[in-house]
C-alpha cells in the first residue's frame, strides 16, 4: 500500500539532504506531520528566507546578509593576516575555534582534476589580486587536510611565491581524509597555532 | 563573530528536528545555501503541503490524503484482522514488512503514567467500539516492544478480554527498548508471523 503522495513527496525532498537516508527522511516527515503548524511554517520560512537574504561578501566571498561582512568590517581584526578556506562552512568552523584573529578568504572549493575543477573554477584570481594588492603579511592556507586541499594549498603557494607575504599551511592535528567542517574546535585551533612555513 | 541571522535562524529551526544536532543543522543549512533555489523551494513547499493535505483516516486514524484511507478501502484486505500500532510511522513500518494483509488501527501513542498519558489520551474508546462493533476476528497488538508498549498491550487485552476476538501480541524478534519505526523489514515480518495468544 502506497504512502499518501504529499508524504512521499516530502520524504523524497528530505532524502536529497546530505546524510539523510530513507529512514531518517521518513522519521523527519512523520515528526513534521505531528508538529504544530506554526513550527512547521517557521521551518519552511527559515529555509526560504536564507536563500533570499544571504549574499556573498564582496571582500572574502563568505556568506553574509550585508556586504562587506561583519568580519571584513571589524577593525579589531588584523587585515594583514588572511586565512584561506574552501567553503563558508570551513570559515565558520575555523571561527568557532577562536584561534584566528585575522581575515578570511573563501576559495569556493578545492582543485580536483577528477571532478574537472581547475584553478579557473575557484576564486584564485580574486585571491591573487587581494594578496598582491599589498597589505597582506601572511596567507594561512587552511584548505582541507585531504588530497584536494593539499594540492590546492601547494598550487596557491607556488602561484603566490613572489607576492611578499608569508605562506603558511595549517598543521596536521587531524586525521588525513578529514573535513574541517566536522572537526572539533580544539583540533582546529591546534592546527592553526602550529601552522608551518610552506617550502 | 556571529553567523548572519538568517543562517542562524535556519540552524535553530533545523535543530528542532529529531536526531539533528548543532553540527548536522549547520551542515544542512550550508547545503541549502549552496543548493539551487528551485530545489530549496521544492523542499519548503513539500513541508508546507504535507501539513495542508494530510488528514486522519476516519476508520484507522492513520495519516492519509483521502478518508477512508486506501488500506481501509482495499477490499482485498481482510477487515476481520486488525493490527493495532502506536503511531503512523509504526503502521508504515509494519506495512513495509509485507507480513500483514489485514487492517490497521493507530492508537496515537502508548500508556505512560510518567508522562501523564492515560487510556483517555489514546484512541482506546474508538478501538473498543470498532472491535465490539463485530466483524473483527483478531486484534494483533503491535505496540512497541518496550515497557510502555507492553503495558498498553496488556491493558488493551484486559479491556477487550470478552469482545470475542482473538487477542495476539507480536513476537519479540527485536531487542527490548527498540522502536518499530527503525526496525528492519525482516525482523518486523518475523515478529508478526510469530505473534502469540495473549493470556
Amino acid at each position: 500500500m502506497k504512502t499518501p503522495p504529499p508524504i512521499e513527496r516530502l520524504v523524497a525532498e528530505l532524502r536529497r539532504l546530505p546524510g539523510i537516508g530513507e529512514k531518517s527522511a521518513t522519521r523527519l516527515a512523520f515528526f513534521l506531520l505531528a508538529a504544530p503548524e506554526r513550527a512547521v511554517r517557521a521551518l519552511a520560512d527559515a529555509i526560504l528566507r536564507v536563500k533570499l537574504e544571504i549574499i556573498l561578501c564582496e571582500r572574502c566571498f563568505d556568506l553574509t546578509d550585508a556586504s562587506p561582512c561583519p568580519i571584513c568590517k571589524d577593525e579589531r581584526r588584523d587585515a594583514a593576516l588572511l586565512c584561506v578556506v574552501e567553503e563558508p562552512a570551513d570559515r565558520a568552523a575555523v571561527e568557532r575555534s577562536g584561534a584566528w584573529r585575522g581575515h578570511y578568504f573563501v576559495l569556493g572549493g578545492a582543485l580536483s582534476p577528477i571532478d574537472g575543477i581547475g584553478p579557473e573554477d575557484l576564486r584564485i584570481a580574486e585571491l591573487e589580486a587581494r594578496v598582491r594588492g599589498g597589505a597582506v603579511r601572511e596567507v594561512a592556507l587552511a584548505t582541507n587536510p585531504n588530497a584536494e586541499g593539499d594540492a590546492t594549498a601547494h598550487y596557491l603557494a607556488e602561484r603566490l611565491r613572489d607576492c611578499g607575504a608569508r605562506l603558511t599551511r595549517i598543521a596536521y592535528g587531524m586525521p588525513m581524509g578529514g573535513d574541517l567542517e566536522y572537526a572539533d574546535q580544539v583540533t582546529i585551533g591546534r592546527s592553526l597555532q602550529n601552522r608551518s612555513e610552506l617550502s
